[in-house]
């Protein structure tokens, strides 16, 4: 199936859209932040309404040319990239950006695709309520593409991964027919689920313009716990100890390792662990809790348990909403140490929460046939997901290493296929994991993928290249 | 698209097939509870493994022979019943019985389909976890059917319904392909969700031979209460407060109306309620709690807040598991005296939770148009999911109205579907709503639902007429 590019259409696109909807395309649109993949060019059109998406949608497919949704630009596996193929309509969700309801007693608001994550939590958090969605880039992420790709972030373990989030979907399918599902039933059980057939598909089967978003209630009291441990192994059993103190509670349990302190303290931003000596291996605790329960009193009920049963060696408790906040910023600021340092090849991968620790003891080996290497491995341990990068040691930069990546890469996924683990845990597969999905994917599932690609988006126009290689 | 009757495979089957696969087709399979549909008949095949579903499919697809799924036989809506068209085979998950894994401290285990519901519950209990899923006839569901139905229950409030609670599926699609996806990651990003796609598509895109279902921890602490309340919106400002003093530790918040214990006086089970005089209004709050926090003392506090504010006027919160199980009993028998009184229609509704009140005082008025009833209205509030039934008043039974089945069960979806809700809860489209989903369903949906349908299943041979119309 071969497409054409955007000039074949451009003419009905004018004629069809509002002059609003044509924007200059900066050269913001064609980087991400990897620095892997330029797009080429394209026809930038923002639509306002979900009708004017349908009309893009329905040209394009009719005229057989490609599109590449973008949202905030802030994917990290080349998703939202025109790298080469017929220049496509870039179709940027920019535009809209309305809230269109919020009802805090239904526990739900409905918002439309172009929404900032940030402005979500902020809506939710104004009529009291969580929308629990946070992930580093929230501050530009928009709504849609965090729906695109279903991503995770830190609040998965108690939450949810985005697609738990969502009670319904307002979608455009590639033929511009629009799928009015913005239901906010916590029960419904008609016919197939779209939904999640949609959230996940990274813009290869249709363009999700809207959702109604699931909201939970407020913890009462929050307290965030900064402890050292032996080792992944007694992290894991920490978690264990934490649950049954604390249930639901635990609303992140992340994994960091002293690489992430020392590229901090190397290159920035400034911020400091509060710990005399780094410990090698730390884990950052965070707990919301409701009713009378005092979650400071909870997290410092687990440390006195955790410290007699030599699971922690040394911590801190958060005892102010500042103090939570700096713990917070030395995990948040770990992935902007690691983009000024420069990663070789960086890896989201997950494995079996059990398997964390064999993992972790070992990747290091396998690489260190490859090269001496920097590792810097943190993340969601409650999720079995680890950011798993591997940087030049000092003295050397990520180009002085080009030719070594797919073996680095190759190296790290063997090891996580071997373990029964994904090479994508939440940033999705984009254009970065197509050959790997081909690769470790279950061939089964690729069959059904490529039978429900061919059906939704017969002609190829949507998101071409992306996932699936392109036909 | 033409089906052949089962005859024409037989052979084939046969040869292809150990001996044990063929069982006798009694009339339990040919029956289901409403008493609605009755099988005309079919080829039972019990495969013992995941591989002999496969020959059967794939012999069948070549054949075109339809296939029509069946658990435990206790569907709602006739999805396992083949009434009409050329004889099927009738594939039964009843050999397909093994746990094949627990994991405790990965919190997951790894069934296959034709594991009973209970029995999963009780393997879950022995590991010191939680399979939260419960509802009426776990006692003889197999979980096969659960997923296939995305089936509802209890604990939907707390823990979500089936797909909520599955991390990963083994099936085979309708050509005899096998998707190997028993995965147990928290977080896998690669490519479209297959799994929540055969969740709750009744059979009609694959076969689930067996999933990883997810496990919590279960609660330190237990307690359940029975409170009168003055109304439905009482009530549901009554999960309010109970959210705002218990967060996510309220499991179950269920809704019964007095006429639920009238028909368990006038039928049986003997079971009574703890009121001297029965109230109109009733709700069942189940709490389970962990750490240090004792279920009791919780629904006690909530209990002097709401009386103070006239939230509920009179309860009894259990002082034991047996008083607990007695309050359980109550809730859990409504269904069997429904059956015994003989419902005219009955009604599996959701709307958003906060038009619950209205839609309770509305439907009334306009069912009193098509004659004299009697209402039983109770179900998950929690979930805006009412079960919804109109039986006979004394001295008729329901065969004296079978004529107004129908303009009874469009008044109440009319004023479900006027009201944002569905026509289907929990229970599924089976055959009873085919024609309800073609009315009232997202035609968008449908569009993508006969593509998605059309693409995996081309000969149609997966439990034809259920959800969809036969082609």
């Amino acid at each position: 199936m071969t497409l054409h590019p955007f000039d074949t259409a451009e003419a009905a696109l004018r004629a069809a859209l509002p002059p609003a909807c044509f924007r200059e395309l900066t050269p913001a649109y064609l980087e991400e932040p990897r620095g892997r993949y330029a797009s080429a060019g394209g026809l930038l059109i923002a639509p306002a309404t979900t009708d004017e998406v349908a009309t893009v949608l329905r040209i394009c497919n009719d005229a057989r040319v490609g599109v590449v949704p973008y949202g905030g630009g802030t994917g990290l596996v080349g998703g939202q990239m025109a790298p080469d193929g017929p220049m496509p309509v870039i179709l940027s969700m920019e535009r809209m950006t309305a809230i269109r309801h919020i009802d805090p007693d239904g526990f739900n608001m409905v918002v439309e695709a172009g929404v900032i994550l940030e402005a979500i939590q902020k809506a939710a958090a104004d009529a009291d309520r969580l929308f629990p969605l946070s992930l580093a880039s929230q501050g530009s992420a928009r709504i849609g593409g965090n729906l695109a790709t279903n991503a995770g972030g830190v609040n998965v373990l108690r939450y949810g991964n985005t697609r738990d989030l969502v009670l319904g979907i307002e979608a455009v399918l590639p033929d511009g027919t629009i799928h009015h599902g913005l239901s906010a039933l916590r029960k419904n059980n008609t016919g197939y689920d779209l939904r999640h057939l949609l959230i996940g598909s990274e813009g290869t089967l249709g363009i999700i313009t809207a959702a109604t978003l699931k909201l939970v209630s407020r913890p009462s009291s929050q307290a965030t716990a900064l402890l050292a441990v032996p080792g992944p192994k007694a992290a894991l059993e920490l978690l264990s100890l934490g649950r049954k103190h604390l249930g639901e509670a635990i609303s992140a349990f992340e994994l960091m390792h002293r690489m992430g302190l020392d590229f901090l303290a190397e290159v920035g931003p400034d911020v400091r662990a509060p710990f005399e000596t780094p410990p090698e291996w730390m884990v950052l605790i965070d707990v919301g809790t409701s009713g009378t329960l005092v979650a400071q009193d909870a997290l410092e009920a687990l440390f006195a348990e955790a410290f007699d049963g030599g699971l922690v060696s040394d911590g801190v408790i958060s005892q102010s909403e500042t103090q939570r906040a700096e713990f917070w910023a030395i995990r948040e600021q770990i992935p902007e140490a690691n983009r000024r340092i420069g990663s070789v090849s960086s890896h989201d991968i997950s494995v079996p929460i059990a398997a964390i620790p064999g993992f972790i003891a070992e990747a290091p080996g396998r690489l260190a046939e490859l090269g001496d290497w920097r590792i810097n491995c943190f993340g969601h341990l409650g999720d079995g997901n680890l950011h798993y990068n591997v940087f030049p040691v000092h003295g050397k930069s990520r180009s002085d290493h080009d030719n070594l990546r797919p073996a680095i890469k190759a190296c790290v996924h063997d090891l996580v296929h071997e373990m029964g683990g994904s090479i994508s845990a939440e940033h999705g597969v984009g254009r970065t994991k197509v050959a790997d999905l081909e690769r470790y994917g279950d061939p089964g599932k690729l069959v059904a993928m490529r039978a429900i690609k061919a059906a939704l988006d017969p002609m190829g126009i949507m998101n071409p290249g992306a996932v699936l290689p392109e036909r």
